[in-house]
This record gives structure tokens, sequence and C-alpha cells, in this order.
């Protein structure tokens, strides 16, 4: 029930990256036949990673993961005409709600001079693009609007924010962490210039990432050294890595309507089933949301405890994202969609995966209800 | 005969990775049992890591690899104080025949106002410690020197600049992606502050790598996050990746002086042997130099065309180092210790393995002379 926070890799996935471990192991940047088969293995893979957002090849940067993708997106846009920036292009919008690697380097950016409008969400953890039009200022040079909210799983109207960006000559980035193999893609149409994307949500194997660059876009550099990636990304290709998210999205794209298909109706069975216990919500909007999301939030109870309590019950799921959750704070992205501190840390985030089965949903629905009942027993905070 | 570009990964560490793919697939930050039992592997591997150069094991951060750990390291300290940087503490001391990932880096703090030394080497590689002595001003906050060139395998004296630069309370990092598994290597003893780790030169996986920070340095994070690695590197943790760094440290530690003194036969075997040819030189140091290192120059030799011959003869080689192989220039290194262009473009490196076998050298041995004559027959430069 812990999808959203990492996958298992596909055994496909893992099948076609074994020979690149130990015996087609050569350095893709030799120019011996070594060299030359990691070189060719990896731009196959750079074309199966373009296939699932339509890009063509060469707009295709490897990287060790979505941090490190949404790192280089912002911070390169952002200092490649630093020198250059006076007291135009300082200005970059992103949401409340983004994920802590984008948040963190916006925070990152703010002590570096640069200002950030952080856009409002409303209580599904939509931005309004009304108030995406009011933001922009002639100094805006960056829009970064993650596609779907790791926590609530709401997707946000990515065309519609394309559009804008586009028409203002605006660059617009987005983190596709959570969409890609879930939501269509197509950066053309949607007027994206960069994405972030990241194996291990993909069922593919973890330390491997990508982000997709329009062509024309200048970054610089956040890892300086040989050169790889046509200078953008320096490092010995981690060969098999890559092999592995070439195939979760090769795979991730020709079984995207079945497997949606197939969360979606498990989703629904979930929501469904869950929302029969007394004083429980939904969080997220209600069909602008992941395939494979369901949020809820219960009166009275905390959700670390519900977790724990899960766990011990063999279920797996997180109170909030697994990149915080270990931090004890109330969910940023649960109070930007109002929720009090309270209701924050009584929420619960069941998320489903490509593998997940009718008898998993069942059961965690037949535990649930007595969990929480349990709880509520023992707390103050409820009095009936 | 490229050990020094990459190595496979040792059937032991790949043994020791798979359940961390499929099975064991929690993200580390989770706090449920499947996130928990990423975590605490992680940590053990971390007391491996530490294992093999005597740190503490919460001296050890992750990182994808060795260009990651050159970066974090030396921008890390670069950009820590740059607010409170004015007039002082700006100047960083390097050598001219380091990695890429560290020149590169060098040459980008250039750009953002930092002052930086190259120390020259002498025609073996080596920096003088009076000139590092004579390189120091009151503003040098950093000392950046390899342990062991990558591509002539050069040793520098470690101890001795750890010593100077404690004296002098500067930092120093060393660059040890070589050096790891065939130098004994004690932090403490080297009072070296910051160390670099590649886990794919010493039979562990591509894409990941460490760096050693004793504690109680401060470094700016380059990627910003979810917190990770004390929120010094943020990115979900590549857990089957670091499990075999540290089984691969594991295992470096334990084989060391068995590797070493193996691949130190082997290599003046074909030192021996290849000396024979007409006008072949060493590069490199006759003594302070890797265990498996051999570095050679012929005369009116193009080293480009001697590699593909070799590769035709299923011999993998390099002219230089395999991250700066595809750009066709002379090397930065061979140029340094006073080649001149004709001679660096006609040099070889041949570097051994745990696995290499007398055989293997004994069929270089054999085929690399023929191949070196018939060259020359075609060279306008050989007029014998």
């Amino acid at each position: 029930m812990d999808y959203a926070a990492t996958t298992p890799v596909d055994k496909e996935v893992l099948d076609e990256m074994l020979p690149y471990f130990g015996k087609i192991y050569g350095n893709a940047s030799s120019i011996h036949t070594f060299g030359r088969d990691a070189f060719d293995v990896i731009e196959k893979s750079r074309e199966q990673v373009a296939g699932i957002i339509n890009s063509k090849s060469d707009e295709i940067i490897f990287t060790s993961g979505g941090s490190e993708s949404d790192n280089i997106a912002i911070k390169g846009v952002a200092y490649k005409n630093k020198d250059k920036r006076k007291l135009e292009g300082n200005h970059v919008i992103t949401c409340a709600i983004e994920h802590p690697a984008v948040l963190a380097v916006c925070k990152h950016l703010e002590k570096q001079g640069f200002n950030v409008h952080y856009l409002p969400v409303d209580k599904y953890g939509l931005i309004g693009v009304d108030d995406l039009q009011d933001a922009i200022s002639k100094n805006t040079f960056l829009i970064t609007i993650m596609f779907a909210n790791n926590e609530i799983g709401t997707i946000q109207p990515i065309e519609e924010i394309g559009k804008i960006a586009n028409e203002k000559e605006i660059l617009f980035h987005t983190d596709a962490v959570q969409a890609i193999g879930k939501v269509p893609i197509d950066v053309n149409k949607f007027n994206i210039d960069l994405l972030s994307i990241s194996s291990h949500k993909i069922y593919g194997p973890k330390g491997a990432g990508a982000i997709y660059r329009k062509k024309g876009v200048k970054l610089e550099p956040l890892i300086h050294g040989g050169g790889q990636e046509n200078g953008l990304r320096s490092g010995t290709h981690n060969t098999p890595g890559i092999v592995g998210l070439g195939k979760a999205c090769e795979l991730g794209k020709k079984r995207m309507e079945k497997d949606v298909s197939h969360m979606k109706n498990l989703r629904d069975l979930l929501i469904e089933n869950i929302l029969t216990i007394e004083e429980s919500h939904l969080n997220g909007h209600p069909k602008k949301r992941l395939a494979n999301n369901a949020h809820f939030r219960f009166t009275a109870i905390e959700g670390e405890s519900l977790s724990l309590m899960l766990d011990d019950k063999g279920i797996s799921a997180s109170t909030g994202s697994a990149c915080s959750s270990q931090k004890l704070q109330a969910s940023h992205v649960l109070l930007a969609i109002g929720l009090k501190p309270e209701e924050a840390h009584g929420s619960l985030r069941l998320s489903l995966g490509r593998n997940s089965t009718k008898q998993e949903v069942e059961y965690v629905s037949n535990t649930l209800p007595n969990i929480v009942k349990n709880l509520r027993n023992m707390s103050p905070l409820w009095n009936k």
C-alpha cells in the first residue's frame, strides 16, 4: 500500500539489467568494444525514455534520480544566466505543495537572491490558473509546477500551465516523478521545457533518473567533470541503472492503459470501503487524482500510530511522503489544502501499484476499521 | 587491460545486491518494516565503507559516484561560507594532473571568483611538497590533491600533504577513486578531511559512491530535497547500489594484500616485456605507482590507432582516462609531466585487475610488438 514511496524492480527490467553488471561492464566513455557496447545500450535506453513522454532521444539527460533531476532543472536554468541577471529574470513561480526536492531548491535560490512565488492551492490541491497569470511578472524566467502530487495524488492543469508559460516565453519545468506511467504525457503538446523522471517509482531501479530538456534550453551543470551527457551531467554512466530505467519506461508506456485501469478499479473499491468508517474523509480531488492514490483522514487519529499498527498487520502505508516521513512535522501539502495540523496528523496515504490485488484491498478494508476503532478508544480526542 | 576505467561487479557483490531490487525494495525513508529493512542494510554498508579508510561510519555520505563526490567535497566547502567570504578564504590549491571531476570544479570556482592554484608536477607526476608550502596563503581554505593518478598511476605524498594542511588548519580533500583497494588508507593517520570514493572502480556497481567527511567539516549540499544523508545529499537511497559499494569495500579491504601482490607481479612482468619494444618508455613513477598501472609511450605511434588495433585483437586498453577519451585532446596529465603533444598522443595505458591472468599479460606482450611495428611501418614519423 505504499507504491508511491517506491516500487519493486519489475522482473523483466531486472533481467534486462543483469548482463551489464558483470558481463558487458565497459565504461561507456571508452572507445574499445567494451565501452562501445555500453554506449550503444545507453542510447537505446535514451530512446525508450523519450518514448514515454514523446520527446526526442537527444532531449534526455540521465541522472541519479528524481531529486537530482529537479535540482538540475531549476538550478541549471537559474544559474545559467546568473551573471547576466541584474534586475530582470530573478523570479521563479512554483506552488505550495511541491515535492521537497523542488521546495528546498527554491528556498536555496531565495538565499541566493532570487524571488520565488509560491502559488496557493485550493482544498483539492489544485493551483488556480488565474493565480498563476497574476503571479507572472516581467522578471519571471521559470514556472515549476509538479505534474501530480506525491501525497494526495492531485493532477495539476499541466496543459493550461504550459500554454500560459509558452505564451509568456517563460520556461516551464514539471516534476513528473509520480505521473510517469500513470498519465499520458506529451511534452510537445503540453509545452513542457523541462521534466523530471525517477526510475524507482515506475518499477525501475533506484539510483537512476532522467531529465527531459527541450532542445535549446540552456542549463548550468550541477556536477562538473568528464563531460558526459553533453557536458550537462558528468560521471561514469550507470549502465545497468540506465538500462533498467529505459526498460521500465518501455514497459510503463506499453502497460499504461492496463495498469491505470487496474489501479483505478482497486482504488475506487478501496475509497468506497474506507469511507464507510465513521468520520473518515478523502483528501485530494475526487476525480483529478492519480489512478493509484487514495488518501484519507480520520478524526481523532494519530497517523503515525495508525501507520505502525498497520505495519504490524503486514500493511505498509505512509502518513505523508517517504521523503519527509522521518521528520514528524505536519505535511506541508495537507496544511496547504487547508487541513488543521491535527487533521494533517490524522491522515494516511494508501497507494497502489501494478502488482496490487483485490485480496490486498479487501484485507486492508477489513483491517483498517478495527485499528481506527481501537486507536479512537485510546484517544482523549474521541468523545463518542 | 582497462580496469582503471571500470571493473566488473564481483559475483559476491552482485549476489549481495540482488535481494534489494525486488524483494527488500523499501524506501529507506519510510517508517514501516519495508523501509526499516532498507535503512538497516544501508547503515551496515556505511560501516563497511568506513572500514576501508578507517573512518567512523557516521562520517560516510553516500552519493551517485566519484564525480559527484568530488563536486560535493570541493563546492560544498567553497560555498558553505560563500556569503561570509570577503577577502579571506577564497583560495584553493590543487594540482595540474587531477581528474576532470576536480579540475572542472576548480575551473567553475574560478568563474565564481575563487582563486585556484594549480601545482605543477615533476616528470613522474609528483607534486613538490615545497611548492605546496609556497602556494599556501592566509586565504587558502582547501587543498585538493588526488591520492593516485588515474592515467599514469603516480601516488602522491598524501601523508606529508595531510600533515602540512593540518598544521596550517586548511581542509584537505583527496580524490581516492583509483587508490581505494590498492593502497592502505587511514584518514586519521593521513589527516584527510574529505575523501572521494567510487564503487565501480573496486568491483562494485556503477552509480554508487561515497564521500568521507571528517566530523565537524561543514558542507553546502549539492542536491537539495528530502534531507537524506543528514541533509547533505537528498534523494531516495539507492539501496542495491549502496549495498554493492559496502560489500565491495569489505572485499576490497579483505583482499587488498592478495590483490596488490597479484597485480604487482603481473604489472612488473608486463612492463618488463613491453619495454623490450624499441623506443618504448614507461610514463609515471617507477616505484610510487599503483599496483595495477602500466603506462607506456612509443615513438612515432598514434595511441588512438594503437588502441583500436588492440581492440581488434580482443585487448581493451585506453589512451588516456575513459572520462576524456572521446575528446581527442592530448592528455593534460601527460602534458603536465613534460611530454610533447606527439609523445602524449603516442601513449597507452594498460591497467590490471583482480581477475587479470598471466596468460592475458603474455598475450598482450606477444601482440603489442607486432602492432607497434605495423603502425610504425605506416608512419611518416618513423624513419628507421
